[in-house]
Formats: C-alpha cells, sequence, structure tokens
C-alpha cells in the first residue's frame, strides 16, 4: 500500500481521488509523498526485548496518573465551594480535562503514542496500529495510572473527597441510564475521530496543519465533550479515568453506573475506527 | 494565472505589488511559489463518478451532526440551570461553538474542505472554488447533519428541550429584525472573511503561519461573534444550525425570524468573497 | 547588516552571540540564514503608487472596524446586564479583545503588516520598519475604521450604549491618572515587544515556533493585558480603540482621561521599541 | 552521543528502539537527524565576556517583572471584588499565570531560553544543560525581577494590596504544610517534564509538532496546574513568584509557610530531571 494515493472501487466502478477545496491548505496533489504502516501483528514477541516498550507503558502509567491528579483536584475544588462564582467553575473543569490531554498527548505522543485513554488503545488496536500485546499492557498501565492519581486526592482531604462525589462518573438524575450510554458513546467517537485525524500517514502528508497542531484538536476534543456532557455523566469518555475514581471513592451509586462508563467509551471508539478505516480511507475497498 | 505576483493595473496605472512590513514572517520575497486554481466549472459531471465526492457529502454530514450535538447539548446545560453559575455560562456555550469548528475544520479539511456552514459553501461557490452540483449537494447533507444532531438532543430530554429554546435562534426583546439581520450580516462576514484568508493559495506560499494554523483562526472567528451576538440573535451565522434547531424545536417564534438566519449570513459570505477577491486579490484589475 | 550573527561590541570589548539553551529549539547555530531589511525610509514615493499601499490602508480600516465592533458589542452585552453570571463576563471581554487581536493579524500580517493599532505603527516607525508616509496613513484608517465599529455598536441600541459607558477608556475610581498612565504604558510595553519577538528576522531564521505562531502569542499579549488591567482603566493600550469608543459616546468624562491612552501606549510602545533594538537586538553596538 | 538513536542496555540486554504508534506524527524513523549537545561545563569562564550572556539575564529580570506585574494585579483585581462573578475569576487568574507564561517564553527562548522560574532553571542545571554560574545568574535576575514586578502592583493601591493577602502563596485553611508542599511538588514536576520535552532535542528532530508548538504546552502546563491547585496553596511552582510577593507583602503568615515554595519546586523539578533523563531518555544505560 505504498506510494501514490490509490483509486477506491466499488463493485464495477472505479473513483478516482481528487483534492478537496475549502479550508484545506491548497498544496498540489502530487508534491508530497506518504506511505501507510503495515498492520501491526497481534502479537508480536520482539517487542517484549525492546526497552522502548517498557518505557512506553511507564509513560502512560505516568500521565495517566497526572490526568487524574489535576483533574480531580480541579473538581473537587469546585464541588466542595457553595458558590461555584468563587472557583474556576464547572468551565474550569472542562479546561482541566481537555488542557491535559492537549499537555500530555504533546509530552507523551513520541515516548508510547500518547494514548491515556484505554478507548484510545482499543481503536487503534481495531485499526491494526499495534499489537494486542501492547494494547493489553497500556490499558492496564492507565488504570493503575488513574487509580494512584485519584488516591492522591483522595489523600488531601479524605472527608471532603468522600462527602462530594469522589470526581466518580455517574448519570445524572433526570436522566436515563440509556441517555448516559448514548452520551458515551458519541463522546468517545468524537475524541477517537481526532485521534485517527491527526494520525492519517495520508492526511499528514497532505494537510501541513495536521502534523503540526495534532495535540491541540484532540485536547479541544475532550474539553468540548466535557463542555456538553458534564450535566448528563460527568463525563467518562476514558474508562480509566473512571475506574480510578469508582475505585478510590468506591460507594454504590458509583458502581452501579461504571459498566456505562466501559461499554460506552469502547462502542463509540470502534464506530470511529470502522468509520475512519471505511469511510474516510475506503481501505475494504481498496486493491 | 500561474507563476509570481502579477503588479495591479487600475485604468492607465500600474502599481507594481509590495511585501508589507509588522507581524507577517519576513521571508525573502521570491523564496516561494504558488499558483492559484482555475475557476471550478459550475456543473463538473466527472466529480459525480469520484469516491471522494460521495465521502466529502457524509464527512460534512457527519461534522454538522456532531456540531449540533455538542453545541445544543451546551446550550441546554446552561439555559436548564436557575443559576448560571453552576454551569459553563455564556462563555462556555461560545467555546462550544468555536472550538468545535476549530476541531471539525481540523479533521475534515483533507476530506471534503472543512465547510460545515452553507454559508461558508456559498462563499467558496461565489469565488468559483468548487461547483454548483457540489455547493447544493454539501448544504443538503449539512442541513441534514444538523436536524438529526438537534434531534438527538431533544431525545435526551424533550420537555427541558421544547421549554428552554431548543437553541433556536432568535431576535431578542430589545432589538429590531435589522438589527438582528445586520448581527447575522457582519458575524458572517468575519468567519467567511477568515476562511478566504486561510485558503489563498498566495498567502500559503508567502505566510508560513497560514496553512499551519488554518484551522484555529476559523474557530476563533466563531467563537468571537458569538461572544458579541449571543444576546441579541443567539448568534446564527451558519443557516444548517438554525435550520436543524427551528425544525427540531418547531414553534412559531423561531419559525418567524427564521430567514433572517438565511439572508444574513448569505450576504455576509457574498460580501466577504467579494472583499477578498476585489480588494484583497484585486483580480478584477490584473491582466 | 546582511548575513550571519555579529558580535556585539561595548567599548573595548567584544562579545561572541551564543545560543541560549532552554525552551528554545536546538538547531545547530549556524543551519538557517537570515537578512535584516535595511531601515525604511521616512518618506518613500515609490509606494504611493503601489497598489499595496491602498489596499493595506483599507485592509488596516476593515481590521480596527471589525475590531471595535466585535469587541465593544460584547462590552455592552456583559454591562447592561444586572447579573454578571448570565454573560460571558469579563473574562469574555478580555477574550473578545484578544482573540480579534489574534484572528485579525492573521487575517491581515501578509496584506499591511496586521497593526491594527497606532501605538503598534509607532513602534514599528521608531525601528524604521516602515515609512512616516505609511505609519501617518495607517493611524488615521485604524482611527476611522474604530469610530465607525463603535459607531455600529451604538446604531444597535443607542439608549443602552449611552447609559453604560460606550465602552470607552476611564480610569477607574480609587485610581489616579498617574496609575491609568502607568497601567497604560506597561500595557503596551507587553504588547510591542511581543509583536517585535514575532517579527525578528533573526528569530524568524532561528527558532522554528516564532514564525508559525507569530498571531497567537500577540493576541495573548493583548489578552493578558485586558485580564489585568480592565479594573483599572478598562484597558486601552490601542489609541484608535480607545478614541472611537470616546468619539462615539461623547461625553466629558471619557474625554478628561482620554490624553492617557494616547500618551500611555505611545511611551510604552516607544520603550519597547528601545528595549528590542538595544538590548535584544545590541544595534547601536554593532559594527 | 551524536548521530542515530542508541540501543539501550540494561544487564547482559540490549533493547532496540522503536518508534511508538499513536498520536505521533509518523515520519521514517531514518528520516531526520540530531545531536545531543555535550552537558553543560559548571563554570565556564568564557560566557562571562559574552554580551548574550548578559542580555540573558536581562530578559530574565524582564520576563519575571512583566509575569508579576500582570498575575498579581490580575489576583488583585479578582480578591478585592466582593462578588467573583464581576471579575475575571479564579479561572481568569489561572489564565494569567499560564498565558503569560507562554508568551513570555515565546518572547525570550531565543535570548535566554525562556526560564522565568528559578526551579526550570534548577531542573536544566541538573540535566547539565546551562552552568553553574549562569543557574545562579538567572535565579538573582529572577528574584529581582519578580520583587519589582510585585512592588510595581503595590504601588497603585497599596491599601488594598495590604489587606487582600498581597498574592502571596501560603497554604489554604484546611490542608496541612505537608499538603501544600505535596502540591508544590507534583505541580513543578509536570511544569518541569513539561520543559524537558519541548527541548529534547531527540524529539524535535522526530516529532514535527514538538519545535513548533513548544511554548503552547509549557504556557497550558501552568494554567492547568493553576486550576487545580489554587486552592490549595495559591499556586507556587516558581520560587521567584512565591518571593516576589512575599517580600512585598512582608507579613509573618506569608513568611511562615514560604520554604515550602522553594523545596517543593526545587524537589518536583529535581523529580523531572531524573524523570527525564534516566527513564524517557535511559541515559544511564546507554554506551
Amino acid at each position: 500500500m505504498e506510494g501514490k494515493e490509490e483509486d477506491v472501487r466499488l463493485g464495477a466502478n472505479k473513483f478516482p481521488e481528487r483534492q478537496p477545496i475549502g479550508t484545506a491548505a491548497q498544496v498540489p496533489e502530487d508534491s508530497k509523498d506518504y506511505h501507510d504502516s503495515p498492520p501491526a501483528p497481534l502479537f508480536d514477541p520482539s517487542e517484549l526485548g525492546s526497552w522502548s516498550f517498557y518505557r512506553a507503558g511507564i509513560a502512560e502509567f505516568m500521565a495517566t496518573f497526572l490526568f487524574l491528579y489535576i483533574t480531580i483536584l480541579t473538581v473537587m475544588g469546585v464541588v466542595k465551594s457553595p458558590t461555584k462564582c468563587s472557583t474556576v467553575g464547572i468551565q474550569g473543569i472542562a479546561w482541566a480535562f481537555g488542557g491535559m490531554i492537549f499537555a500530555l498527548v504533546y509530552c507523551t505522543a513520541g515516548i508510547s503514542g500518547g494514548h491515556i485513554n484505554p478507548a484510545v488503545t482499543f481503536g487503534l488496536l481495531l485499526a491494526r496500529k499495534l499489537s494486542l500485546t501492547r494494547a493489553v499492557y497500556y490499558m492496564i498501565m492507565q488504570c493503575l495510572g488513574a487509580i494512584c492519581g485519584a488516591g492522591v486526592v483522595k489523600g488531601f482531604q479524605k472527608g471532603i473527597y468522600d462527602g462530594n462525589g469522589g470526581g466518580a462518573n455517574v448519570v445524572a438524575p433526570g436522566y436515563t441510564k440509556g441517555d448516559g450510554l448514548g452520551a458515551e458513546i458519541v463522546g468517545t467517537f468524537i475524541l477517537v475521530y481526532t485521534v485517527f485525524s491527526a494520525t492519517d500517514a495520508k492526511r499528514n502528508a497532505r494537510d501541513s496543519h495536521v502534523p503540526i497542531l495534532a495535540p491541540l484538536p484532540i485536547g479541544f476534543a475532550v474539553f468540548l465533550v466535557h463542555l456538553a456532557t458534564i450535566p448528563i455523566t460527568g463525563t467518562g469518555i476514558n474508562p480509566a479515568r473512571s475506574l480510578g475514581a469508582a475505585i478510590i471513592y468506591n460507594k454504590s451509586n458509583a458502581w452501579n453506573d461504571h459498566w456505562i462508563f466501559w461499554v460506552g467509551p469502547f462502542i463509540g471508539a470502534a464506530l470511529a475506527a470502522m468509520y475512519h478505516q471505511i469511510v474516510i480511507r475506503a481501505i475494504p475497498f481498496k486493491s
């Protein structure tokens, strides 16, 4: 699959590729080159002998630790205050989640790929961008990091943490579990689709803003989903984040809804992977 | 019209082009090259046989769907709350609109051109950047996406949606319809002028920040217009967004003002296209 | 002054130039080249025959018009509301000023240099980056644009405009005129110093982020000064913005303090030009 | 240590380096080259004869002066108001700190390396990125700049400054000194780790977004730590900022906790330097 853009074939028809017109930077179609990586093997024993494999796991642990630490601490600062006006507010919470993903993706993209989220890892696994071994390893490290991060926040003020929901994701009163599941599916779809757009080798070659800005729209996607769905579920779209807060908070109302924050993100990530591979890249229809 | 910058001719006078001084990155005038695309034909039958044509429409549908979903959900979260302090606030609504445009332009620029707005499509059509066929097709897909996005938000909480205006654009009490129309014209002018600046082949070649940052100022333009005109019309500057909310809300007060949110944005987009082609590029005065 | 970095001479001493270490991207010292433009002549009759000279003035008019329109409209939306919580708030006002400068510098940098502010024009004039003719022409166009922008805002709701200060800059109660002047001087210093850093040919050649991000820190500088000094003077740091609002508002309390918003920004811009030319570039000490 | 990536050796094992997959821009592994600078000497007499050495100190003084001026003035504007809704709010304070670091790093990165913080200088010293002479000189200039910046703010309104805490860092009621120390350690770790990621010669060569965006994630890191820890300590993570406010405020409650804002940031910076050199770069394990 190396070399130039291939035509797409649907049935007997062959559709040539064309450069769209609009907000894309208009570079000559044939001025740049790219090649897709081959699909990652499911099991790749050789990577177990690579230092960068272990380093990547440590980086995922550290990033998820710092992510939960900053975000849950910000949530606590807002919810414990009787008047939201003297805090950073709900919008500040959304900035904390989105901003941390921006900064952490920037810092870890070159080390581990900057997932910091089992749903992102799952989506990239479905697209065969990394091995199953690596995916499972990343998810375990992400969950451990999240538990530690939430634990440190509880360590600061145990009473306030337990008395204010502990930053755990639950479906808010007035919404059904189906609403919560839907919000998680669409929210994670937005995040994972942005990740795919940022890592697309073809677009990296063609649009000059794609490789440069990559961490920024990924962080913004997280910020935007929080703006919209904090009133519904508190916004998970990251099973490690939901698990970490749930384990440290550890009350039944957090556990009752907890499945939503695994099933929803994984469905959303799978849909985003399918959308990107089938509709955007048309991989099944290529020779 | 390929090759180097041409001189501008007004009557018998010939005006040489010069590089301005100030915040532009100062590269040697002749170090880079560019070429303008030829005007798109009104009808281009060949593109109907291209897979990327259909994919572009799907991408516009999906982007407008996600745009309405996130933004109208954010609006609902704010308006249903008795005290705005415990929500993301009006500023959060502005971030939702602007931030979504930033992220979606980033994701779809290389697929469909990243219009996500019939007014943008109309402006680019006037500048002959895309065919009439494609423009009509994009507008239909944008409107369908917007209707679906608003529909999903209503699906979460029908009573609250209908009881809080449904995110539909109306002229606020204390303002005339003329005020609303003016606000929409100037607001869309700002957006579409930014889009033209971001896609200008000449500037892409000369200013290093233009192709790289492109989605960011476009998103910011949407954010800024919302900061200013939410108190006047709720801010449309996107007929698909206004239509989607109006159809799903479907009450007479939304329909009474609805023409403003088509006429205003289309006038604003036409003025921006004229300003860019005549004043900035001086295309009518070139040989 | 073309070619490689020159050594700096102070008295009999010669100081070699070195690449600093820290947050700068570390490129090999000698991998890139740059050349300073020669100082602009005070009067350059030839530019009066250039179409791009007139176009630049139109672009400055248009940018300052849109700048005042969006920002003063945002101010009106906030001040007319009895409770700031149901508006975009003071922080939203700061975003409107900074964000507009970001978007407008992005759009006009390649056309006029993106000044949008007589203080910026004055600072660049002192550094001999543009001719006196062009500087005077820019300042006139900026002031005309600002008057029109504020006028349109007053046109929406005359009573509310006149009853809420019209967005005019005045020194707030509890502060002396000296405080206001000091705040304007330091604020404009921050803005103009950022502009100089963004347009420095030497740094453009060496730091990869300088030419790409240029409009972003310039916009942020405006945002930050507003965060700090809105409670003192409402923040001018732009004589055209202050003049436009004062003329349209036209009440004695706005006119009494008006000199502060010309003297302060011009002193601040002159200090920034001196700081950059003498300390940063050490131009007087070079052979 | 010049040339290509070396393999990492742990005991008898040799681990090859690999490019991670995910959000990193996927460039061919061997398409770019980089070289690490050699470790800086502890004492480098030759730099005392360089004009750029003195200029760098002036730039650090100026940057820290402007940093304290804008941020403490923003803090004063918020704390003196009876209702936070009519100010930029706590979130606005966080933006002031983070935004100033973004703008100042952008402006001074090419002059002094853009430290603006003794903890950053200390972390880079441990990684042997600058000489001890230069580090001590920078720290002194940073502290002097911070004292002057806070002094100017007090000069505006002495009574309000002294009556509202003067922007000095103290541990908030309800938190132990250990909590405050922990918050400073983790917060500074986040900042300094981001700085190391932004200045890593290896990553600059491989990830296209690293050198371009560098000042943005550094500023965001400061913003995010403020969102989370303003309720705990007011957020120091910068000993110069804490010292400047403490000296100008000069009351015993600020001095009692003052050691926390030196010990915490220095420990955090040291941990970040160790994490980057040992885990990320694996320097001790390389031949």
